[in-house]
């Protein structure tokens, strides 16, 4: 070992120990007689300390030393004159009596401090750097402990890990896959998986019983901020469960992970309907920090003559606390927000309930006070309340009353970010229809089960599809697949799946796939099925965007040690990169440019 | 919950309960007025008994069931009248009350057994099945195992586990990559990593300090029997450490999965030079579970004029205990053994040392008795014992030698699986001249440091090259470069690391890199050595083979959920597969096929 301790460790019990730290030079200050050296490794920051006037040699040598200087130094631990209280080792400093100087450093392109004014592209080339400022450390170290966590509570409930194959087969459906040219195979790619969805559906038939893996799956799709190419699930599959085993099971796990790594009681994990959450929250991952719940009005504003209203299919409001006295101004924001493009509302109608009871509303001309208390009832709305409706198609409407309540949210402070709001969204449609496609598509995945009770509807919709009468007004069956949501974040979606191969067939048949289409694709899958498919269902957790949201931070980027750009480029690396033609005549390919 | 129970938990301490039980038939056995059926989960067997006298339907119904039915079966449990020893559950029985097929099971292609009849090729392909069978899922759990304490060891040493990028550059050094072709960047192309080795130095110059990952690799090679394209190692790194503190840390670490996974104590990790590992055993891999070591004779044999002994540049010869009673025959496969092409050499030379204390060679004509007893005593070889020699040029002699040894310790007992002989093996050389390129390569890789006395050599050689004046003929420098080998096998190797730019650019240079080579391929890694790169050092173990070590298996196969075959194939999946003409072109690539 270069060193007998890290510098992080030394108390001033330690003082007159004579000891040997290496690290980095996070800073050095020359105070004429004395010169002091800020010594930094992954465990803290240790003060050096030197003085001209006993060792005026050593401390010359030391001055000209650079930040982020290799050091090894030898020395003796004493106690400072001045304490720093915001450090574990600031009761003590090290009277240096060598110093060896292990590497030297050119000056880095940005300061190693916390807040560093690096920005964003030349923190990602240098992102080697950028890893040696303590908070980016800090968010590796928590998601380590994620993982660690994570699989000490899996282990403990008897699942396996089992690592599933990362060259696999591409399947057309779903998003697009990362393809790899098979050399010893010409003309013949591997894909990259999106999941390890049908080998861990295939490890239930081996009877594995409870499976787990946290596992690199890889999409190449148009990257939008804050995806990656790359990213990592918490993957697990359990046999013989109903939907309310796993539920339990992974709430427990939530809790546990929130226990151990944040200190923090996670009390109960609600429930809420895919319905309700559209109803109440319009979105399927409402952020339950805050209520200010949706409340529609169409009989309350019915037949004002109010033409937006009458002709809308949805009149919908939310109530914003205290709020009644926002400004001109304020409101106006408001307004512009709801009709960017983003957002797509095409006008926001308000109306403020005034600290002496009165209404004032931005549509007097076609309510009274009378209409507008009735809303104030329904809205729950009390003196200094603003209350925000939107009109218009109800899908459309919701999602834009959606994104306002979150900007509301945002606005009156309450989506904290050390306040944490779990639930699970339950009984989710099976299939949506999209539009573009002009055909059903799985919502969770093809191997997703309805629920038993709408196994009817299947049925029905397949006989649609045999008489080609199959259309978008088709009300989707439920599914028994449930996602859990975090303060509005989505961090993981499973599903009971499909075990009996007939209803797989089914499923298959009714998303459009030709029998054959579905063997040469998933044909492996549904012969495991011929030889006794357990009932089983699942889970997967996005392993960075729990992490990012344990560390209360927005990105995931800074929880990934070497993460990629939007244009899916590692730019420290600069890959990708052109090959030689020589690897590309060996895979028998070539490329277009 | 499906199931009450497992079939592996219930005791004689359990009977009387009622139960529900889920798993698959393993076996029915009808006798007429009972019926037995063996239920198989992950977890044991359990038997099922129905009784035609008091429940004639329910017994009948039992009697129609096939292997591998999946069910879920309510009853009583009971003492059993024939109690099965060998069973955990051997004491009780499940009275059966009710029945519920959950799934029927085609016949399988081959029998659920430990010793199954299946064939590789189909077993492969129904792997789901083969996956079924008792000894191949405890592999699979002993692997997990592995993974566990491998991360217990190291949590506790303050290592992280950092998690590096799949997708990477493509870097012409080493062994074949894997390539993924760029959507967004056309034209471009990513790389799968051979191993993360630039990313852990980095994050050691990130001041991570301690890191590690088990982790997915991969290698585009022909596959020669018993390798995998993708592959998984336990990747570890250390900074502000030397040898000794790298070899004392996974020497514990390899201690500890010995105690904790097989109840095994490794009192010592014996060290064995390079150099001496390739004089007494002809490997860099010895397998020192037995003794047997090479004894060089060239002295002993020269001027009696043997031809064959007298041109050889080495005459070297073991001595196998006890077989000097070996027949015409036995010794004929002997020589037969050592001319396969693979092994190579061109005869074998013999001395029995009989009984009596005579010698009788097959080279009497040449060596009287007298010689032949410096031969015996040179070899301490005893009464009863056989001397085998080799003779040619020393390197392929030395290779063919550790072939016989192999096969006379497999012939003797000597390596049986159940014993563990582990020891480092240090000092390898820097470099290694390979003919058909005509130049140096290193034979770690190019960041491997060479020992600090044999920089010299460096230099030397590097001014060799500038005069062209490099040949194999040089001797390479020794590096700090160490492979951990347990009963013959390499099971990790690794290095002290270069962490002067200077010198490893010198590398560089020395492996025939232009500078701007250099730094295209590795330019992010020099460029880190800019900003103070800490002195480290760090292994890799193969986990596959260390699983299948641990397991007592020659093939890793078995030690993988989901393995290839020898032409990279997942037959089960039929993977590689063409692609959509679509995806091609939106990867901007296209087949010469």
């Amino acid at each position: 070992m270069l060193r007998s301790n890290t510098c992080g460790e030394l108390r001033l019990s330690d003082a007159g120990k004579e000891v040997i730290l290496c690290g980095w030079i996070q800073k050095s200050r020359d105070l004429g007689g004395m010169t002091f050296i800020d010594l930094r490794d992954r465990y803290g920051l240790t003060q050096l300390a030197f003085n001209m006037d006993t060792n005026a040699d050593l401390c010359s040598t030391a001055r000209k030393l650079g930040r982020e200087f290799v050091l090894q130094v030898s020395g003796l631990v004493k106690e400072r004159e001045n304490k720093n209280a915001n450090l574990s080792t600031g009761d003590i400093e090290i009277e240096v009596t060598k110093i060896q100087v292990l590497n030297e450093a050119s000056t880095p392109p940005f300061t190693i401090e916390e807040n560093t004014d690096g920005g964003d592209e030349l923190r990602m080339k240098y992102r080697y750097l950028d890893l040696r400022r303590s908070n980016v450390r800090a968010n590796l170290q928590l998601r380590h402990q994620v993982a660690r966590y994570t699989r000490t509570f899996l282990d403990n409930q008897d699942f396996i890990e089992v690592e599933t194959p990362v060259l696999i087969k591409s399947t057309p459906e779903g998003a697009r896959d990362f393809v790899v040219p098979s050399r010893m195979n010409q003309g013949e790619f591997y894909a990259l998986p999106q999941s390890p969805q049908t080998f861990k559906q295939l490890l239930m038939v081996s009877g594995f019983d409870r499976y787990y893996q946290i596992v690199k799956c890889f999409r190449d799709e148009d990257l939008r901020a804050d995806r990656q190419p790359e990213f990592t699930q918490i993957d697990c599959e359990m046999s013989f469960v109903e939907q309310e085993d796993v539920l339990k099971m992974f709430e427990a796990l939530v809790k546990y992970l929130f226990k151990e790594v944040k200190g923090i009681d996670i009390d109960s994990l609600p429930r809420m309907t895919y319905a309700d959450a559209m109803k109440f929250y319009g979105s399927d991952k409402p952020d339950t920090r805050f209520d200010m719940r949706f409340v529609e009005l169409n009989d309350l504003t019915k037949g004002k003559n109010f033409k937006v209203f009458d002709d809308a299919e949805l009149v919908v409001g939310i109530c914003a606390k205290g709020c009644a006295e926002y400004t001109r101004k304020q409101l106006d924001e408001l307004t512009d927000f709801v009709k960017r493009p983003q957002v797509g509302a095409s006008g926001l109608v308000y109306a403020r309930v005034n600290a002496d009871g009165t209404i004032k509303s931005s549509v007097d001309k076609f309510f009274d006070e009378a209409a507008l208390k009735t809303w104030a009832e329904a809205m729950k709305a009390e003196p200094g309340d603003l209350i925000l409706i939107l009109a218009g198609k109800a899908d459309k409407t919701r999602k834009a009353l959606n994104e306002l309540r979150l900007e509301m949210g945002t606005r009156l402070g309450l989506r904290d970010k050390n306040k944490f709001s779990c639930l699970w969204v339950i009984d989710f449609p099976l299939l949506e229809f999209i539009e573009e496609e002009g055909r059903f598509f799985a919502m969770h995945h093809p191997f997703t089960s309805p629920k038993p009770e709408d196994i009817a509807i299947v049925d029905e919709m397949l006989q649609l599809q045999a008489e080609n009468k199959l259309s978008e007004d088709c009300i989707s069956p439920r599914a028994n697949a449930y996602d859990m949501v975090i303060n509005g974040v989505e961090v993981g979606g499973g599903s009971v799946r499909i075990f009996n191969k007939d209803l797989q067939k089914k499923m298959f048949t009714l998303l459009g796939f030709s029998d054959e289409e579905a063997q040469k694709q998933f044909g492996f899958l549904m012969n495991a099925f011929e030889f006794g498919a357990p009932p089983h269902a699942g889970i997967a957790f996005g392993f960075d965007r729990l992490c990012s949201l344990f560390g209360g931070a927005d990105s995931i980027r800074d929880f990934i040690a070497f993460p990629k750009n939007n244009s899916g480029r590692d730019v420290m690396i600069d890959a990708p990169s052109e090959i030689a033609l020589k690897q590309l005549d060996e895979l028998g390919i070539s490329t277009k440019k």
